[in-house]
């Protein structure tokens, strides 16, 4: 019998895969391009590859127990399959079926927001928690909800949607059909788009700067960069987002209560730059015994919080 | 041993208390004004009083097995001391030792929103779910969450406080502090304060003529009668305030996904005219998945979700 468990971090761009033992010991850990435009076959292959090279790695033969993987939803957890991943191209993808016929072992397959809260509720910021919100600020604002030592999926696996709350009903459009939605207004997608309307009305010439001169070479992490050199302009670009932001995570305080909320994701690499205002803004609209009882914190885990939530999900499936 | 128990909700203006047999079966039910303004031993003497004529009416003898009690939050459950109660005029009063004291059997005291909830669960429109978000639409906005068949409190007892999440950063102020709480613009409150506006300006005169020509006697009650005899100043009133819950809502769809929403409170008494609005706005805010997998609802106990929900807590305490 096989003595090591598989997680699986399956992103639009890279496949992050680690090998750990039955008491969660990472033994190696492997990344790789996800080349998704090679499609749905190869991708599988190459997440069989790195299966084989964590072996490898970590001088183990055999078969994993099991393998866990977090992928872009939706998704029917149970059944595995990926419903829409526009970042993969894929449309009702049978996940687990296919990895399951060829690698050879179960596939346990969940949300990536959900696998990343949970990964931070079994190795991260939430190792001591009972219940735990995980907010993910990237290119969108996912999120994943463990309750009672669980992952709360909902009712049909769509549970910790909080990129799509309206946060400002009548402000910018957002790719889902909505409007204002957390995501719309507070993601790094949101912080580049206001910098580049920024430097379309001439203003904005740090960030334009760092990006050498090329609005459309304009990302959050360039407007992060010159917050941290000190430019007000794009310290005022990421103190916008941490208003809604915090507009966001004073919802789910009011609504959950819960006792922490972890904030991970690209855009919080910014995190202290703007902490101090999300901090104000979740104060200002929380009710002051929700604020009270909830910690916020950054994850711990940084960009490892899926992988290794694929890996205790693996460890032990929900 | 008794065969009985009671359940209390306790209210600002009235005490409804029921007993019921333990399988649940409601043998009487008695109503009586709180009179809180004579003070905390004199409300707890009523409900005692409740107790007793309850019995009477029922025509049994001896003492309840257990008592379930909602009353107004912020509380804490486990000791049963409610921290502030501003209709009631209380503050950190031990309800559970007090009534435990006054009538000698063991008393379960929860937030009424949950007790709402969780009637609704046991008996009324959630029946046959596992999850259920209860919203209520009264003078002010609460909920209660019911997650894998239980009582979701949070870590300090405030979960579901639907009410305070903003929903119009900018809007007007709530008695919590905050600007633009849902309470805020979509409760009766906010609903009479806009149509008092109205006629301030010189319009509204439908709702006036109802309110018998009293600015200050303009309630949601009053809008609610206006628009039923299809003044449309009246129904715009009642449609903004259904466009602003209906965004209050898709929160929840997107954060919980929940198979159910329960709407209750008296608000929804005037549901039939303004309910296409409000699923109107909650299919454009929330996410598609989210909004075909809930159930949206009026309540099926109407003003006894919160009794019944004292009873069946008192059958089976969390």
């Amino acid at each position: 019998m096989s003595d090591f468990v598989v997680g699986v971090d399956l992103g639009g761009t890279k496949i992050y895969t680690a090998l750990a033992t039955l008491d969660g010991e990472v033994l190696s850990e492997v990344k790789v391009p996800t080349m998704a435009a090679e499609g749905y076959e190869r991708v599988l292959q190459r997440i069989a590859e790195t299966v084989s090279e964590a072996k490898r790695l970590a001088g183990v033969s055999g078969k994993p127990r099991r393998i866990g993987l977090g992928a872009p939803g939706p998704l029917d957890v149970e059944r595995g399959i990926v419903h829409v991943a526009p970042n993969l191209g894929w449309r009702n993808a049978p996940l687990k079926a296919s990895l399951e016929k060829l690698i050879g072992v179960p596939v346990f397959v969940e949300n990536d927001a959900n696998l990343a809260a949970w990964g931070e509720f079994v190795y991260g910021a939430g190792k001591n928690a009972v219940d735990l919100v995980y907010i993910t600020v990237s290119t969108g604002i996912g999120g994943g909800l463990v309750m009672g030592g669980k992952i709360y999926q909902g009712a049909s696996y769509g549970a910790g949607e909080i990129g799509h709350i309206t946060v400002f009903p009548d402000g910018p459009e957002c790719h889902c059909g909505n409007r204002g939605c957390l995501e719309a207004v507070a993601s790094g997608t949101a912080v580049a788009r206001e910098a580049r309307r920024l430097i379309a009305h001439g203003a904005g010439r740090a960030v334009l700067s760092l990006a050498g001169g090329k609005p459309e070479a304009v990302t959050a992490r360039t407007v992060g960069l010159a917050a941290a050199q000190g430019d007000a302009e794009a310290k005022g670009l990421l103190d916008s987002a941490a208003r809604w932001l915090g507009i966001g995570v004073a919802a789910v305080l009011n609504l959950l209560n819960p006792e922490m909320v972890v904030l991970g994701g690209g855009m919080m690499k910014s995190a202290p730059l703007f902490w101090e205002t999300l901090e104000d803004e979740v104060r200002r609209r929380a009710l002051p015994s929700a604020f009270g009882a909830a910690r916020l914190v950054t994850a711990a885990l940084g960009g490892r919080s899926g992988l290794l939530g694929a890996v205790a999900y693996a460890l032990r499936p929900e």
